[in-house]
């Protein structure tokens, strides 16, 4: 499961002046981006230490196990950093539905362009 | 083509105090996420105008088409905002490669999990 170099991992990640890093979210099975949030460096420790996708919630101030009060959890299959190493991906498995409004994605607003 | 509302999405998106917001890349054909960049109004503008991707380098501090230099351009399909609308997605269709280093995605270092 490649934990060997989480400390190294982790930190050779770039976190902003507040510590934290974007995690794009994306399902595994249906490859749709869920969801864009931010992690701390204990957020990424308890991913990789329970498999479950956790997050610093910046309103909220805090560590959050995403789906811990709804149930929607996010199984991790794999994290990837980027070529400069100041953003990450979660893919996942995603239980029930990733947006708090009740949508599948967060990304429901469509902007510009062809519906997809 | 969605540009009637150009102007009112634009406004009701939430900039960071830098005036940046930040954009998730996927590949249209094969759905991977290709990097994480950021944009400001202007960009976005742009990149509704031309139909190809643009954003602001926060490296170099300016306006930035992808591409421009390398002819890995991203024709945009679709621009999605995400629940909150401090968060959106260019839905692309990339020419040659995403990634400066050569390689297809820019998320292409694996630090937890199972090879995808």
């Amino acid at each position: 499961m490649g934990k060997l170099n989480i400390d190294g991992d982790i930190n050779n990640l770039k976190f902003s002046e507040s510590g934290l890093i974007p995690v794009v979210v994306q399902d595994v099975k249906t490859r749709d981006v869920l969801m864009l949030a931010y992690a701390n460096e204990e957020a990424i420790r308890k991913t990789f230490e329970t498999g479950y996708a956790h997050y610093w919630s910046r309103s909220r101030k805090k560590l959050w196990k995403k789906g811990e009060t709804s149930g929607n959890v996010q199984k991790v299959i794999s994290v990837y950093a980027d070529c400069d190493r100041d953003a990450i991906i979660y893919v996942v498995e995603q239980n029930g539905k990733a947006c708090h409004t009740g949508e599948w994605t967060c990304f429901h607003n469509k902007l510009w362009g062809e519906d997809l």
